[in-house]
């Protein structure tokens, strides 16, 4: 059993100013998965990270350089600020330590609150699960105080790791998760032309109106207009039942 | 399908100071299976209502009369109000429409946000799963305007229904709880003073430590000292992450 | 253990050309849940029945004749013949062994090969898994030889149930469904519009557009325009993988 | 909360002798489920005891006088005794807490070390899940002082409840069966006499072969002959891991 | 998220008549897995070719050229063709992004319909799952049209992925599976001397015996004869109720 | 498919007196874990050895060299030896056949009745369920007999692989565990001596605590004071019921 180091959040108290990091496998998988959520937070003053590890070179449509140029855009369209990170390169990720420890290396930089990250579910791209197997032991990395290659930053202790279904097959089935309002007019608005941006993609197949249309059905169900969900890694600790939300119970 | 009338929440803005509407099968359920959690809301200026459904007349140990007045001395000590209802008495306990509707009346009465019920797992005493259907089927039946023998008030849609595991085999594998931090020491104490008021039953077995070894495991859990699981019988819906609290994830 | 009958389809062959008979607890579930399948089948020269078990007397919008002759409208729509039955009533039915003898005369006097039902899930209008569990021990009690109440028709086993869930909380996570295209022009046409012609519910909420919106869902992940999944009751049979079908997996 | 009294285990020492108490809900349940565990424990010098609850009066085949001839003398093949008790008949069993507490005055009255009874899943012949819901509710309510019908006998708690699944279809999912050997000659001989013995059935369905094909996929799982599974309603408190037996491990 | 290219089927029409792939880690493994399936579906016309994947070097039994020489004797048996390809060995198998891509190769250049893999539950040997993973991962990236080392062959999309359970342990909980009957005597006759063909496993263990008992459960069970279950990876995808099959419920 | 060895125990009979061998990946994961069971089944005669994957290198407290001190002082008072192996250092563990054979080696060189390994539940310390799936395969490897690595001794097939959970989050859900009593006063006295005997761990969290709560909860379910769970790879097969212990339902 490894401990960790104390909490931030126990130092610092609430870390709902935190930064809110996430990691996506390619140029667009942050934005289809989460999108609405990221333009939601920034919009309310939190600072928003993407990490992007490939630059989609195994795509049907796009060539890299153009990918990253939609990435760029279309994270800015939602208030956040972007980074590339080389890995084995898209369609070629595989899961090992050094990797976990990369990530966990930018953890400690970065000093998030909450991550997010791919889900875990194998049925679909594989590079999105592996993603999320290696962000997930990147959180628990970066609160381990002997690990050498990370002795360059203090150790960290994340507030919470979601994971977003990047698209409807990834949904894990045995979390429950969490849903997030994302109706608010501009957000919606932000949310569908981060999308867009992705123009090599959202030419190529109709993905903005799956995520739209999986937003809606959410909503649908919330009582609002669109919806995402998350899910949670950890069980939720909450302070209050006055925090809880109310439960998705329209129909 | 059925419709529901406007939440009230849309209309009247956040439930948080909405009333807590718990319901147990005996006369000791609620406070040991979420003591805690009143205690800790009735503190925070939120009221809470109890509604026991039998007087204890099948247990082993303590009369009915002993049994209702420590009911109503322990709803004292976590700052609640309490009545009593007559179903079919206890270890008697059938789910019927009849009785789902007169719960769903007390739901209009009280016009709670949050209810809270025994869980659904069937292996356990046998009413508590039992008045924990029926509390479910209430909840959505105060919805619908056109139940005759409801229309006496008006319809009700409540924030959320949160179920409680009186015993730890009562625990819903498939629905992920939240925590709720109990460790605050007048709120420790004022739960544990409510369980030691069943002197009947905790005189009887170890009532009080089951309780309490539990909380403590899931306080070890969350980096808190004690806490106290409830389990969303809907999904959470989230204005923003910065309710979302923190991970349980200390060790 | 009780025998069965020999198969009806042992007898006759392909049941392809058997009735399909569906299972409403109200005048509209049977439409909102799976009217897209319905006019699809009608539309290929198959029969479908609908025995309706209410008349939405509990319903918030809509009295109960106009109910009846929204359905009856409705199942026109969808080219199937309609019957009412009265239980006890909406909002009330109870789960009783001589209810499921009662559908059992249905399945055995009409003979049907599919049987399509509401979904058991509980979370959801407590009449809607009631009817389903009623059913699916009507089709058992159909098959069985010796019950008294029964012997005024042959014993009848059916090809399959199905379960369909009328709201996407009630979706069975247990069961793998099968998705069935509904992207014909006319029968997309044909479903929409039976279910608008439930206009005292279609006004009072979004009912229309949260159906379509699930169907477009799947529809996108089948590689189609919009699909309704249905939930099998018994492991499928398949004579040949070349009756399999293709895997929805189109992202 | 309910009490419970001491268990006589503790009192007496190891279970290993009790009788056996198994329930079934039609003359051949017991045998086509079980039989081949009940051959082994009496040949070993365990007490044995069914409790029959109807007389197969839905049968397609057999009349319940010859049903219950044909239970007498397998029970008798089987080194068990037997009693028929009746509730409401075969293909109408009802849950409710009358039955519950009946069955449960069977066990204060048979202090019995394992009770078995039919699986709670409800995809099969429905008096099978639900006579196992009794028998639950039955096994708790033995132990509940305070019952008043229940007085005349003094409370009394099992060792344990196995359910057993009767057909392929009723084996519950979510519970690790354990495995027991019945390959002796002497027993799987007795088990197949006992299960011939219901001579209506058998000629009727190939039964026999159901049951002794389930036992030895089963035995070539577990590396021997024939094997029956049983599925604990409680987890097993081992008092040492040289009483765990082996894994089923073969291939 | 990565696009595909338009399904084969959707250009040519129903993939009925499209080539069965199936892939196993061992000589054997097709064979004792899914050869029922085989001989039913090339004796109706369709082509089959098997891919293995090592020569059973580890096995206790039987050197590698003799198992590669009942390996081909076995899949003449079955009507299918059959090529070895080399990964890291038997129990040495490795899940790497260069396998899956060597796989998705072979999905290119043969253009299946249906591919059969062994499932992906991890308690069985280890090579199953592993390879299980690479064929799920090859089947997808044999859709993505820009992995530079499958340029030489044109994108392709499957029609669906099933997997085999090669052993009782191998079935995984959670995908409901089809049954296809291979009832008919020369299926049955093919399968068992495909089966008998290795000769160097029959004589060590009773592996015939184990899968001609799993397959006369299932056909018990389908009121079929014998019935082999393949487990889709993803959702069937149906044209019709017609093409359902018929429910497994005969006891 | 490849065949086994013999069972050990079908030559000499109950495996009761074979070694319990434990792996962990630091050096105070078997102590956390089940050190209890260790205490007890070495009172009880039986031999254990453990077998560290690591010297805690990565850890926020403690060197490697204490940490080494501390587990020989910890294995001695359980009555265990101990042998440490380098695989890829703490925090680093990979998973390869490589590894899975090295473990397989030590099985066969040990031929242990009974192996415990840390449970495969991935969200915990990523060495742990990585260490897991190593010994789960390394288990298998030990019994095919081809296996070229492992020629230098005979194939071994154990008894029983079960799984402990180093932490709550650690227990598998999908296995039902048994409960091992370990409330005599010497063995809990010894298990608590040798978890306070990883001084630097125990210095920095309230490991210690963590491990006699979640005990303590257990054994206030069972009735006894403290209890393990182990969670079984393998379905367990018993020679009677005499040998099923009693049920864990104490509440």
């Amino acid at each position: 059993m490894k401990p960790g180091p104390k909490s931030q959040r126990e130092k610092h108290g609430r870390g709902a100013r935190a930064t809110i990091l996430a990691f996506g496998a390619h140029p667009d998988d942050i934005e289809f998965g989460c999108g609405g959520v990221i333009a939601k937070e920034t919009r309310a003053g939190r600072a928003a990270h993407f990490v992007i590890c490939s630059r989609g070179e195994a795509s049907s449509h796009g060539k890299p350089a153009q990918r990253v140029a939609e990435a760029k855009k279309s994270a800015g369209l939602l208030g956040a600020t972007v980074e590339f990170i080389k890995l084995d390169g898209d369609a070629h990720l595989e899961v090992c330590v050094a990797y976990a420890i990369k990530l966990a290396g930018i953890i400690r930089r970065m000093r998030p609150g909450i991550v997010l990250a791919p889900s875990l579910v194998e049925n679909q791209h594989p590079d999105h699960p592996r993603l999320g197997r290696l962000v997930r032991d990147a959180c628990r990395l970066a609160r381990y105080g002997g690990v050498k290659e990370l002795r360059r930053w203090p150790a960290h202790a994340i507030e919470q790791l979601f994971y977003c279904a990047v698209t409807p097959e990834a949904e894990p089935p045995d979390i429950t998760p969490v849903l997030i309002d994302v109706s608010a007019p501009d957000v919606l608005r932000a949310w569908t032309s981060a999308m867009e941006a992705h123009a090599s993609q959202a030419a190529a197949r109709n993905y903005v109106e799956l995520q739209l249309t999986r937003a809606r059905l959410r909503g649908l169900r919330a009582g609002c207009g669109h919806a995402i969900a998350l899910f949670p890694n950890d069980l939720l600790v909450l302070d209050s039942l006055a925090h809880a939300g109310r439960g998705a119970r329209q129909f």
